[in-house]
């Protein structure tokens, strides 16, 4: 009897053979080296505590400097907590911040800013940009930085983070410096990249995704909940630093500037799991995976 | 008090300004005609009935004549009654069919095929492609046909499906033709385009999507639900043209070959929309909307 509902097992896993000259994702991250992976830096972490569990955001302060700090401002202060996700629309974004936010019960800033520049993009001197070989819709050329999806354009002298799936930004109105980061969404569907250098991105979902992506989906317009009731609580959100140490996530996440990640991308371009009838030998940045394994771990 | 938490509505309503020279999606459809909609036909949709609601597939028979017949088979054999979600893996896909499918309790396929031909690509001969200006990762030109997303490649002469955000392609083992269309599963993230040409496709979730995306995530590898208790049950299965009138869903799809889906897409390209302060004018296949409305409306 066909496996039939295991269907797609063989190409996601390292069972499968493979043929030797191709890698695959799994043999690629077996022969990993420590220097591979790097550690989160725990000032950088934002843990977001829903009934349901924890979110984990890993935040890119070199693309997004005074977002991060007035997060970091915020979530020190206490800003987010109690307040709510109030809004999930299927296939683009959760968005979580203050339900109060345009009534006199406003929760106020406090020290952080009521608003910031755009942080949109940046120039890309001194930047370490990785670049894929990757044919993109929406950008020249596209790669990553410090572990994040990004673009470049060597006319303008610009990088800037990429709308992928889990990228977190900040919410704001018209004016592109209205925004501060007290609003914040992450992106739950297909790559929504024409809002690439339309917002400002501040970092990536990288545990607990599946917390947010099944949240139901809003009534109202564009996903807003109705009704105070199915908004989801923001128990309270902490930055790594904050936590004790055991409350930390322990994880290690692979490096986007080694061989080893070049091999990875190569193994993801190249399908050589058997299950593949017809490898495209091509891949879109948004797919290129951004593995974690337990800190310390010698295993994927 | 900035509309914090109302951020990004701006570009998702018609109700902004925009440039006059530079149509929004709303100014394109409201100029629409009724013959750029086009009416379901009612043996290429498939009604999904679960506890929380109805999904709606809209099956393409042009490109997998063989599995889109085998499926009427089987639904009108009531074959999928009473199955089950079996899968559910998050930012990839859900997937449903015989949870007994591999033991000796498996239910038989009575007149349908066990097997048949994969339907993975065909003959670009004779398909009305509707190609639009887009660079694409996977394959030299993107565009539609009849509805539903599509590539070709002219040096091949072939032309195929893709892997866009709610397309439904049919379950196989490493055979390529070891599928037939009693295991089907559903995009539900990132469009994970490396599938094209790698399995066959057979259709698109026109309605009910989100009933899927927030289905649970499976603990189990690739997200399979590791108990019969946490599978989703299908109730039944049915053709539209085996269900009373008034029960079908009463909606037209947008034409995609025709001069207003090329001002949609234009449209889409260009965000012409107040809110977007860096229009990027490129669009990817995956992000062109695919829009529907009531029966005989005159509005979106």
């Amino acid at each position: 009897m066909i496996l039939r509902p295991f269907l797609l097992l063989a190409f996601l896993t390292g069972a499968a053979a493979a043929d030797d000259a191709r890698p695959t994702m799994a043999s690629v991250l077996e022969a990993s080296e420590p220097a591979d992976w790097r550690p989160l830096q725990d000032d950088d972490v934002l843990y977001l505590q829903l009934a349901s569990g924890r979110v984990v955001v890993e935040m890119a302060p070199a693309f997004a400097p005074q977002h991060v700090a007035n997060v970091r401002q915020l979530v020190r202060d206490k800003y987010f907590d109690g307040l709510a996700i109030v809004r999930s629309q299927d296939n683009y974004v959760a968005q979580w911040g203050d339900p109060e936010s345009e009534t006199d019960a406003a929760r106020p800033f406090g020290k952080a800013s009521a608003t910031l520049p755009a942080e949109f993009f940046r120039d890309a001197n001194g930047v370490p940009f990785h670049p894929i070989d990757s044919r993109d819709a929406y950008a020249k050329e596209v790669g990553f930085v410090n572990g994040f999806p990004a673009a470049r354009d060597s006319a303008t002298g610009d990088v800037w983070l990429l709308h992928c799936y889990g990228m977190v930004g900040v919410g704001r109105d018209t004016d592109a410096d209205s925004g501060n980061g007290s609003s914040l969404y992450v992106v739950t569907g297909h790559a929504p990249r024409h809002l690439d250098r339309n917002v400002t991105l501040i970092g990536r979902v990288i545990d607990g995704m599946e917390l947010l992506t099944t949240l139901p989906r809003g009534t109202g317009p564009l996903g807003f909940y109705e009704s105070a009731a199915e908004r989801v609580p923001l128990r309270q959100v902490r930055l790594g630093s904050e936590l004790p140490k055991d409350q930390r996530l322990q994880v290690e996440r692979l490096r986007t500037d080694t061989e080893t990640f070049d091999r990875l991308v190569a193994s993801r371009r190249y399908r050589a799991e058997d299950w593949f009838a017809n490898p495209v030998d091509a891949i879109e940045v948004c797919n290129v995976p951004l593995p974690s394994r337990p800190t310390g771990s010698s295993v994927p």
